[in-house]
């Protein structure tokens, strides 16, 4: 199993839809879980209580940001169908829901592209870019992921005034991308609005990742970008492309700017 | 109340968290209630048992379009909080669910503006656009909405190959747009993928949707526009200003390509 494989597993109980889930200091932010890693954790049980093997959408509430620790994930199917199956999943801790998830899943093929807008953004080659891991900016995460930002978006030490960044995506254990780990690609990345100067926690608060396709081996390229940032609220628009071009993953966020770690 | 807010209300019933609707023929797509028309009223129920008044973001995933007439939403709170609050709400019909969101709601304002990425896009006046209700498009919910296309963008019956839209958008009534109309502006458009000639049932399978502003009144302007087709399945990114120019609604959905009414 793979390092990414081993810290979202869910373990099934002796009850039918609920989960043991084990959220790992590897995977964290400044010692809280990274929410694109507790998305694949809620997809990997929602998948499981409808008997699919890969999400297509998944919608994702953000409440509580939970500790490193025992999770307990619920899990309900809601419709069985061939082509899509619906369920819900929600991780607790401490009694208290921290995240709750829908999920549509089922068979996602590489089928022919009939219609692509535009091809993927093209950055310099990986050993051009640049480690999102900085002295500014560390955390646990680059543990388990390689961030290597185009050199043009790198928002730290020198923000400019656009919050997009692009860069390259893969786990440092060598392990090739599978479907569950691009909900993780969608979110391991600095928040854009620090090109704005907004630094501080950015908490998620909703968290939609359409899943397109099966990355192929190798690195995966990501952009994420912001359209409105006002009151503070903005959103982020993460795209992913894996490494023959093909647009394996849309998502998009509404999150909270610049906070101390807790929403309310 | 407007003819919306008629056909959007939900009734408290006596069981707490349940409510009935009347799914009305006026607000439909060829006999099935239009998706956005459905997330509002999801919407007045997440809100009403969480004591909120707007939605904030807003995810949906589609199991079975309901039919026209009565339903019963299934609400229930899942955190109350000062400035986010989160429920689930679920469409039933003939004991069966049909769609369910997860809603997150609280306070919303109209702040100042601290970073939009570009203007809204420019397209003529609306007596200089065309009306979507054509010979070949008709559909019941243009009874009540008034929407009129950028001639450059309308797909029938010349479609030209690019997935989108750009448009206009109004109650028929007179009423001027409210945050829980946006629910409905971001899914009333005719399919994107008619200008790739793909025809037919076009259903929504997930669909999201951020409320960043109040609309002031006046038309709405709308783009919807689809990055990626393949294997049937395709994603529609709409966005919402008001009047004044203000970005107030983002939107994305995942749907299923020219099909027949049912998915499974």
């Amino acid at each position: 199993m793979s390092a990414f494989e081993t810290a979202t597993a869910v373990t099934a109980t002796a009850v039918p839809g609920v989960y043991d889930a084990e959220l790992h200091p590897d995977w964290a932010i400044h010692t809280k879980p990274n929410g694109g890693y507790l998305l694949a954790i809620l997809a990997r049980a929602a998948c499981d209580v409808v008997d699919t093997e890969t999400p297509l959408a998944v919608s994702a509430h953000y409440m509580r940001a939970p500790d490193v620790g025992p999770a307990e994930i619920r899990a309900e199917a809601i419709r069985r169908g061939r082509r899509v199956s619906t369920s819900r999943a929600a991780i607790w801790q401490n009694d208290k829901p921290c995240i709750e998830a829908l999920v549509s899943s089922g068979p996602l093929e590489n089928a022919e592209v009939d219609y692509l807008s535009a091809p993927p953004p093209v950055i310099p080659p990986p050993e051009e870019c640049v480690s999102s891991e900085t002295e500014k900016f560390t955390v646990e995460l680059f543990r388990n992921v390689e961030l290597l930002m185009s050199p043009e978006t790198v928002p730290l030490p020198t923000p400019n005034g656009t919050p997009t960044l692009q860069f390259w995506f893969r786990f440092r254990d060598g392990t090739d991308p599978d479907v569950m780990s691009l909900l993780l690609a969608v979110d391991a990345h600095p928040p854009t609005i620090f090109h704005l100067k907004k630094y501080g926690w950015a908490p998620t608060v909703e968290l939609t990742v359409l899943l397109r396709g099966r990355p192929a081996p190798g690195w995966l390229l990501c952009e994420a970008a912001t359209e409105l940032l006002s009151g503070g609220w903005f959103e982020e628009t993460a795209r992913v492309w894996d490494s023959t071009g093909r647009l394996v993953a849309q998502a998009r966020q509404l999150a909270l700017a610049g906070l101390p770690p807790t929403k309310d």
